[in-house]
């Protein structure tokens, strides 16, 4: 559907620092000559698309000036066959968006401080640029006590319905582990100190929050300390509860309920998803790969 | 740490139409009053974490009234002690933002035709809005002619290194299943039509386009055609491979090793990760649950 850039996407499946709209990496920044007002053309910074990003806070601009240095900018850009054209445009420099709006450029995606709006320039081409994220990932944890057959269970203070016996958790932070993210939610929640140990399921459905998709992981901890400690802000109840009882009780949601019920077959069978760190030949850094293995005893 | 409003999506974890930002769901969009730039108060949409949404679409109001309507409403909306104000600002009014930006609002998601900015209005509570998405996700496939002991490997042709052999697949779009994905995807690439059977991992890492992180799947599929009609656009060469082949090749990124490793594993032990679909007892929409299971023969 989308062929350069996805193209690339697919071929790595490896961290990117510098591709894709150039966002994530504003080419040597530091070294670069800033531009001021008096610029016609901006400068920004090419990526290997053939496309220019332009970040507002690097090549300031009144906005007196704006509407003429970007019209004298696409010109050119036009002249030279670009692809992409991205504009990063900072809180401060706001009032540029209704020219880049009036200028065909539709917003990508935003972040607080900064939104980035997009152009795409070939008019014989498809625009070819995959949409931002769309999924939301969180994590639900069954932390399980072996010596009693019990698991950790909250019921949650926001309910829009009845309240439910639920496996800690939430969402995953952003860059944060999903590991990481299990541990933390068990700790904020309910005090007790967990070690995540694998992947027992996922569940992917759509429409949720501002219209994303949404994974919720569940992973498998063993803990590590017993007593609990609930979050008052977040959570009205904090039981070890048995974990025939939480498969038979009337407050469980459905999807939890399977989830216990596939627990119970995994701890007969010992084979689920487990997780290595392998660190990329290239760039040196970790990434986790989680795969169908024999859990070791 | 965000505590309402990820509290809701954590009591949930099921699709939610009406929550967070109500940006998904302007309530009553055909039967609101429409205010006029004779508004001194925009009506917005109540949210039910007490905030506000007001979509510039259903509000218009020229760009010589907004500054005026919006401190108006501000006013009011502080007075009546609101929380998270959102505006959902559509292309066409896109010169609301400098006045928004600058009264303290910031953004927080896009999407083409429209930015949506927010204000947290509470001085004495610190904002609890969750991020949005920042999960990519993408599926790759496994397709295995059991006959022949062949998997349907492909070379892309937008590779920045060495071009690899790889298993053909891409990202899943906005609201599609990851099963239909990675049909869609091998049928794109390969011309080959095959069955979603099971996922068998995935990787998930940190920093890559538009800084997000990404999870990758890969799902194993039985092949229903076996000529191949490779992609021109995005792939320089796809062929059947030999299992074995397929492990040792040097032209094989260490990650697809690996799962390659473990799908020859899955073959000798056949319990995976399998997906349900249930139905959501209150909202009867359908979802996708993955377990580990033994598979069936």
């Amino acid at each position: 559907m989308y062929s350069v850039a996805v193209g690339l996407a697919k071929i790595l499946r490896i961290p990117q620092r510098s591709t894709l709209s150039g966002v994530t990496d504003y080419v040597s920044r530091s070294n670069m000559a800033r531009s001021t007002a008096t610029s016609s053309i901006f400068k920004g910074s090419k990526d290997r698309f053939n496309g220019i990003t332009v970040d507002s806070t690097l090549e300031p601009c009144d906005s007196g000036a704006f509407s003429k240095c970007l019209k004298a900018s696409l010109d050119q850009w036009i002249t030279e066959n670009r692809r992409a054209i991205w504009f990063r445009v900072g809180l401060e420099q706001s009032d540029w968006i209704p020219d880049l709006t009036k200028n065909g450029f539709k917003f990508h995606h935003a972040r607080d401080d900064w939104v980035t709006l997009y152009r795409w320039l070939p008019t014989d081409q498809t625009c070819n640029i995959p949409p931002y994220a769309h999924t939301l990932l969180g994590v639900g944890a069954i932390v399980y006590n072996e010596d009693t057959d019990e698991i950790l269970v909250v019921k949650e203070k926001y309910s829009v319905v009845t309240p439910m016996w639920k496996f800690p958790g939430g969402y995953v932070e952003p860059g944060e582990d999903i590991t990481v993210a299990a541990e933390r939610e068990v700790m904020e929640e309910t005090g007790i100190e967990a070690e995540f140990k694998h992947i027992l399921s996922f569940r992917h459905a759509h429409r949720f929050a501002y219209g994303c998709s949404d994974i919720y992981m569940v992973a498998c901890l063993t803990p590590r300390s017993y007593e609990i400690t609930k979050c008052n802000r977040e959570i009205t109840d904090c039981v070890w509860m048995k974990l025939d009882e939480y498969v038979q009780h009337p407050e469980v949601h459905e999807n939890n309920r399977l989830v216990a019920e596939k627990f119970i077959e995994f701890k007969n069978h010992k084979r689920t998803i487990t997780v290595q760190t392998l660190i990329h030949p290239a760039i040196k850094t970790p990434f986790r790969v989680f795969t169908i293995s024999k859990l070791e005893d």
